[in-house]
């Protein structure tokens, strides 16, 4: 039987109680297979804080790096949002994403028919969306340098950051997201604003360099502005999309709210080689936390990323997809996805229906 | 009776035909109120390219710098996409914004009640939607320095772009998006990315600190990854927002396609004194130009935009709305708009009906 070490970091809010729901599903499904696992629980961002006073402690760093595959819950909430930038949940979060080099950032977008109502887009708009942001995770203004606060020639004070990308950093995001896309319908778009920033002037001519290693993938190049426009207009005019770090940031939290059920989309964030890093879209949800009312399929979900993306392990993978499914099928509902006429439950007892379905 | 200089800047692809309505209805409904104008039009984007070779030739921004009020079509085209940055025509616009002096843009997003069906949002989402963007418009990654294309350390060539905010840039946009929020409901919201950016993190310090000026503005802030959620899962939550220059872009469009109707969105960019800038928020819709298909509706609110916060000509300016809105409720659309049981016309064509309101 095949055994993979997995470190567990649950972060903060509700990441503790979709973690415990995630892990249980991954462990079900994945013995089905004949895998096991060695699980490694530690602290990031602000539960890291307070018990050690940094957002990401050496520890967990060395712990991810070692295991197979890294399960994130979320990192972040008011107590910290004052600390300064280096003592802050997300610097935490940006630190694991740097130390494990995992630049490709994979989100997908899917409305699905039993949850089709949850979108605030009509019907016929929502119905049938099913597109992947490919986001650069490691680069651009995120890490670029020089960045802080200075005073300006006229005495001014000012607070500034670098977008910035080399070719190699393009070069390798467009070719996960050609390979993605090839795997999907074939057709990606490349989202920048070259009309306006060289950074994109330079990722659009790199990007359409890569095209030509991809003569089976359909490229088109779309301004930010415009893609942020379309997502509303008409989802379903995109399959794979691929864009920088923060216009990624920005477009995949857009693009999951059109599917309505933010709850429900996970993340796989993957480098060249080592351990992926697998979290779902939405946060921490203080207000919330504790409360057995979090939605932990987006979570669940970011555990079948793990098997699929992260292990190789797809028979896996896609027990814990069909689960999902057969258990909104049977009409279990967390708060934020309810509809009249389903059954309204809380985290935990989401957890048990789809173990019963895994 | 009063007299104003206006500079016409027709610009690109429809820019001519929306023009020509707008000055229509500018003048009729002015003259209403013993106000005359005197018109000069100027070459500006692809236009001044192919006449003069500049995307903003000299006598263009001179003629603008001593008028009353500018009121500019669209640029763009596929035409001129290829040319190096500083042959674009976009480059044209962001000189003729930086050297106006224009730092703040205002972009109203309103669903009317005779379009609300325009709209992909469902119904109740879409329906009283009325929000305001406050984007600040001469500064950050669109104007920052350095700027451009480098080899680094490791022999990599890279693009690069500098978002970078001066105090004052910050003071002065919050001033303008307080007042705007104290004429409104008296709620602004500060979109950034504090918990990534020291830009932002700059941005949000100075907003707060122009806040003790106003006590009778409730502010909040979001991040801008959020705000692009939220404008989705409930826009209704929003009065004003005022956001930096590049999540302006973004987050201005993304809510112009939340009320369905670009077509229909005016926009005003404002100094300190000096003329401002008035000009619809669609672009030069290159595959529709020259066919009297463009709704004009946008440009001729941006004369009532230019009429009111232009030349404070308040009872001008509110005999267009009222056009505008008599044009919608006697049921004439053109084809980004049209819904079954109304009237459709071409760009001329709405323009005569508008005068027959004014
Ligand atoms: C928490 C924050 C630093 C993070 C980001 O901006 O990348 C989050 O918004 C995300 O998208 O994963
Ligand atoms: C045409 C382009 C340079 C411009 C911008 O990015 O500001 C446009 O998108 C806008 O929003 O007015």
């Amino acid at each position: 039987s095949k055994r993979y070490t997995i470190t567990l970091l649950p972060g903060d809010g509700i990441g503790p109680e979709v973690i415990s729901v995630a892990t249980n599903v991954l462990k079900l499904a994945a013995s089905l297979e004949g895998i096991e696992f060695d699980f490694q629980e530690m602290p990031v961002g602000g539960a890291a804080l307070d018990s050690t006073g940094l957002p990401l402690p050496a520890e967990t760093l060395s712990a991810a790096k070692q295991s197979d595959a890294v399960l994130l819950g979320a990192i972040g909430g008011y107590k910290w949002d004052k600390n300064e930038k280096h003592l802050k949940p997300e610097t935490g979060l940006l630190q694991l994403r740097a130390g494990l080099q995992v630049f490709a950032n994979l989100r997908p977008a899917i409305v699905l028919p039993q949850l089709v109502d949850a979108s605030t887009l009509k019907k016929e708009v929502a119905e049938g969306v099913d597109l992947m942001v490919v986001r650069e995770l490691t680069g651009g203004i995120y890490f670029g340098k020089p960045r802080g606060f200075s005073v300006n020639e006229n005495g001014q004070e000012i607070g500034f950051n670098t977008e910035v990308y080399a070719a190699h950093e393009i070069d390798r995001i467009a070719r996960v997201a050609f390979e993605t896309a090839r795997k999907r319908s074939g057709k990606l778009c490349s989202v920048d604003k070259a009309n306006v920033l060289e950074a994109s002037i330079f990722w659009r001519k790199r990007v359409t360099a890569i095209a030509s290693e991809y003569p089976d993938v359909e490229l088109s190049h779309m301004y930010v502005d415009n893609a942020a426009m379309q997502l509303v207009r008409d989802p379903k005019q995109f399959d794979t999309i691929v864009t920088n770090n923060i216009f990624g940031d920005i477009l995949s939290d857009e693009a999951s709210m059109i599917t309505g059920s933010i709850g429900m989309l996970p993340s796989a964030s993957l480098g060249e080689s080592g351990p992926g890093l697998f979290e779902p879209i939405h946060g921490s949800a203080p207000d919330i936390a504790g409360q057995d009312k979090a939605n932990p399929l987006a979570t669940v979900l970011s555990a079948a990323m793990l098997l699929k993306y992260g292990l190789g392990e797809e028979n896996a993978a896609k027990r814990i997809e069909a689960a999902v499914l057969d258990t909104l099928s049977r009409g279990y509902r967390t708060g934020d996805i309810y509809s009249a006429g389903n059954k309204l439950v809380g985290c935990k007892e989401m957890g048990e229906e789809v173990l019963k379905s895994v």
